[in-house]
């Protein structure tokens, strides 16, 4: 059966989320989903890399779909570029391998986290920041951040807490950079729990703020979700690449 | 009398420009004018370094008011970014002379078109920048704005048929740069009348797209405003720096 990868941006804000619901039409699967049906003229479901929160972006999501038409690739991207919503852009159509799966053979994601980390006013990227003028020591955070590297139980940095599967991940690179105004964290993976990457970098920001030591990270691993720090607001987050 | 300088970013998007209007409270002027009267408890008139039309941005608008009123300034401008909304933002609020005045004593401005230059989504500027697609011919365009610079009658690209006040304006640099999937326009003059930025524009396109040679443009100097191009939707013109 044919298989088709689909590379995907959007912007989560006025979206419950990546994953299809009962009841609304207003997540970004649903939304390609309708399109992509109306267009192939057969009902597709299409399989994310992950879910994304509400209200989260992404630059590099990447979707597979089964399908039987033989409607050129360069024809669905034209007309999914044509119907789909602004804030939904597909990068490219490819037919991959018919085994390829977006989410089960993901090797890599990098999420981005933006914080807006001035007075200044913020008018352009409102909508893609996390908005907290505190001092924060970026040393700190660069330090707790590199605790992150490595395999954990990220227990502590999951949303759902009656998870039965493996907390356990490994993050590959935690970066903690000032750019202008902004302080950017940027995190890879093999994999993400649900909210893990918005409570990690709330935790961080308590380092940054001399609310908790740099070096009390590797205690939180294994811990329970209290122990660790705050969950930031969905918006500053935006998932930049999936890896295969 | 005291007089302020308030040094401005906004989002046109959902204003009707920035001149007050009959009417209507959704401009800029109107919307800055009526928080600052009710910070100061005084009815004060904004005067802008110039007019920016419906939909447009900026990065570096310049306002002064008179007032009497001896609160401090970095109480103003906290008060300004406790209560106008995120689609306007203060840099600073600041005591200048008494004979400042935004609008006579601009010496020059800077404005900045963004064009989306591909069949790319463009998801997260896409209020910020017009889309054009078209294979552009970069070399001619830049020598078609190097054109513009010097001291011309620029009746052809304004907007105005009635003007009455000279049309003649000096253009001090123009620049078209390829950035990314942006073609960035960057005009810098001692004054811009209506439009005319956006008329430039339009015309640069134009030579870009071979429907008119770049040597052409001196021809419409002094001409009328049905020889020159076309003009640009406002959302891709931002006013990035007023000086004095």
């Amino acid at each position: 059966m044919r298989n088709l990868r689909l590379d995907i941006s959007y912007d989560g804000g006025r979206y419950k989320g990546w994953q299809r619901l009962a009841n609304t039409d207003s997540t970004i699967q649903a939304k390609i989903e309708q399109i992509l049906s109306r267009i192939l003229q057969e009902q597709v479901e299409i399989v994310g890399s992950g879910r994304t929160d509400a209200g989260t972006h992404a630059m590099g999501q990447v979707a597979n779909c089964h399908c039987n038409s033989t409607m050129p690739c360069e024809e669905i991207l034209a007309q999914l570029r044509r119907y789909l919503p602004e804030d939904i852009g597909i990068h490219s159509v490819k037919n991959v391998s018919p085994r390829f799966h977006a989410r089960l053979n993901a090797k890599t994601k990098t999420y981005r986290y933006r914080l807006w980390n001035s007075e200044a006013p913020c008018v352009f990227d409102r909508k893609y920041v996390s908005i907290d003028p505190a001092h924060l020591n970026l040393v700190d955070m660069q330090k707790a951040a590199d605790c992150f590297v490595g395999e954990h139980d990220f227990s502590a940095f999951c949303a759902n807490k009656n998870m039965k599967k493996s907390t356990v991940r490994y993050i590959q690179t935690f970066s903690v950079e000032q750019v202008g105004h902004e302080i950017i964290f940027t995190v890879t993976g093999n994999g993400f729990l649900h909210n893990m990457v918005r409570i990690m970098v709330g935790t961080l920001l308590e380092v940054g703020k001399g609310v908790r030591p740099a070096d009390s990270i590797p205690n939180l691993f294994g811990a329970t979700r209290a122990e660790a720090g705050v969950l930031m607001e969905s918006k500053g987050l935006c998932l930049m690449e999936v890896t295969y």
